[in-house]
């Protein structure tokens, strides 16, 4: 197990709130030290523009913002110019989807599962009308999970584009997104993966999934707010037109033309988001001194406890018992989860209610909402005693009426 | 004129930089502490979601980035629900344009002008290629400017859009924007206004200039990096298609359909970019306590110092000694702008060398780069002195050759 007092020591949100039970990961990591220092270090000594100045300090502020570029390239093992900043995993997902409006067309085919987040399917929602390309879903398993023979089921050889999610944001489990590429790979489709929850919880690695994109937020692995990674294969985003056009992105301008600059600068338009890159980085940087393993076997230490704690309760319903990750999904029978959530957040467990981004599962699972769980590397089994004593007064206060 | 002692005081950078000459505030400017503190209390107690989380630290963390709308809205004069957050300018500006792919065809045509950032034209000469509506520029007058009688000529009955600056980034023109949008809209164009350089500088009122749609950045009027404000008017944003799809967007989603939320939230899928608007929030209160009509008097006084010292010097040339801002874009006979920059380097003295993003207007002027110097808050005559003095160190030192 990791040891949570020290960790907590890096997220000054523990030091006023002592008694804070965070819960919510799933929707946003809280913040450790190194990251608010970043941040605050570029604001405070530099502040000022990458790429154009001609000065000491915006050539330290580009320094910080590309070595960003090349911490990221490490972390999912990329090539330097396979990594795009963006805004997030929505806007990462939207700038893919948007470059096949003009490649798909009518008889053409798209996956996508009721297991994803909205911002993995809605984005080709849109692409199938407006281009007529037939949008089809994998069906889940029982669990509702995507396997590979489920998938094989749906694969034709007009499958163009394959958009699904590595961990499900709802269920906690990982698709089998490996071998699911390499039979995308043999109809010549591309695999688009929304990493967002996936980067928080495990090692990627572009190179050996074979994926051709990839997308990933920073403000879900302890990063700022407003920054996110696109990874596409080069060749690819070679031939992929940019989806904003402006400054720093363009070689040459006149009257009617323009040339835009190579990959990855031509998808960065407008002044980045500088101190979301370096803040990123260190946010990777403190995720790998910790590593994936004990990431890892921490929050399974922690699910595997807490749901054996469950197990005892009546009138509770686990929805992914065997979620691979530390992503615990539930309702208690009889009680909407908003009302639910409000007994949580006055013992200060923060936990989420609602449908969490992801309708699709959320019906698939017949549930309006449902409330959700997060474990994660500031969590001890204390939190998973407090998550558990809120469970069982929510129960009871409820049984009154 | 203001008292730069006192403002320098609020911005942390100038402590361990006592001789720094910031003058590239067209490119972005410093930080104030109410900004990086704001940032960083966001990150330290709170860093989680918003709109999501039924706890405490999510309503407190949506209550500030809700706030941050209700400071954007009436520093603008707009109404709350016209106040789209975005990564920038130029991801606000190419909204809008994207949005106009559907809308316009052949035999329509766009209003431009030679004196655009690249974030304000590229958008629109790639809506021109893609609807085959052709692209117009203004004739600039002798002296570069935007005339209402130069913009009379271009405008016709099949005028659909108008995108203009409100302030030029290399010229520190104010265009005459509230009478051309008077124009334009009596042959029923839409007006898109590219206010980033003119928020820095005046009190921006949409209602007042009736413009359809505006757009500026935060780190150009103090606040963070990877935050912009795109203004539309609601009957406008009611009409536009989102241009990202995913959560917290959608109202509801079922497999082959979707329904969006209201403006301005339908345009701000994913997570928001919460530290940027909060920052940004604050970042217009600061501004607001010193008030713009001091900001304008202080500014033009150091550049009617600057210009009278400029005047004497031989061997420069300026090219906008008629700028309505704080902008001196000029070059050093002779010397290549980056060579001239790195003398100003030397002396801790920060401009610009290049295109700045808009190389129409830099071959308008018969160039292939200029320098360009800004002048700002912080900046006081001192500054211009040891910018004055660059210039003649750079003339003296290429003089020997």
């Amino acid at each position: 197990m990791l040891d949570v007092k020290v960790i907590r020591q890096n997220f000054p949100i523990y030091e006023h709130n002592k008694d804070l039970v965070y819960l919510d990961t799933g929707a946003s990591s809280l913040k450790p030290k190194a990251v608010i220092d970043q941040v605050d270090h570029y604001y405070s000594n530099l502040g000022v523009n990458v790429h154009r100045g001609v000065y000491g300090l915006s050539y330290e502020a580009t320094d910080l913002y590309e070595e960003a570029r090349t911490t990221v390239a490490k972390f999912i093992n990329a090539n330097f110019d396979e990594v795009v900043f963006t805004r997030g995993t929505t806007a990462s997902l939207n700038m893919v989807a948007q470059s096949y409006l003009s490649v798909l067309k009518e008889g053409d085919e798209i996956i996508t599962s009721e297991l994803e987040h909205h911002s993995s399917m809605l984005p080709w929602l849109n692409v199938s009308k407006k281009t007529n390309a037939k949008l089809n879903y994998v069906k889940l398993n029982d669990e509702g999970r995507i396997t590979v023979e489920a998938f094989k089921d749906v694969l034709t050889t007009n499958t163009k584009v394959v958009a699904l999610t590595y961990v499900s944001n709802v269920m906690g489990y990982i698709t089998p997104i490996e071998e699911i590429i390499k039979l995308a790979h043999e109809v010549g489709a591309v695999v688009i993966v929304d990493a967002a929850q996936a980067a928080p919880h495990m090692p990627i690695n572009v190179k050996s999934l074979d994926c051709d994109y990839l997308a990933f937020s920073g403000h879900k692995i302890l990063g700022p707010t407003g920054i996110g990674v696109l990874y596409g294969k080069k060749h690819l985003l070679d031939q992929m037109e940019p989806s904003e056009y402006g400054g720093d992105m363009v070689d040459f301008v006149v009257k009617d033309n323009a040339k835009w600059k190579d990959t990855p600068y031509k998808f960065e338009a407008g002044t980045p988001i500088i101190s979301g890159a370096i803040g990123l980085s260190s946010a990777i940087k403190y995720l790998m001194s910790i590593g994936f393993e004990a990431i890892e076997a921490h929050t399974k230490e922690l699910h595997r406890y807490t749901l054996e704690k469950l197990k005892d309760i009546k009138g509770i319903e686990v929805y992914n018992s065997k979620s691979d990750t530390g992503i615990i999904t539930f309702n208690i029978i009889g009680v909407h989860p908003h009302d639910a959530a409000s007994i949580f957040d006055k013992n200060k467990v923060c936990i989420r209610a609602g449908h969490h981004c992801a309708q699709l599962i959320t019906k698939w699972l017949g549930q309006i909402a449902t409330l959700r769980a997060t474990l994660y590397i500031y969590n001890n089994y204390e939190d998973c005693d407090r998550f558990i004593d809120s469970v069982k007064e929510t129960i009871d206060f409820f049984n009154q009426f």
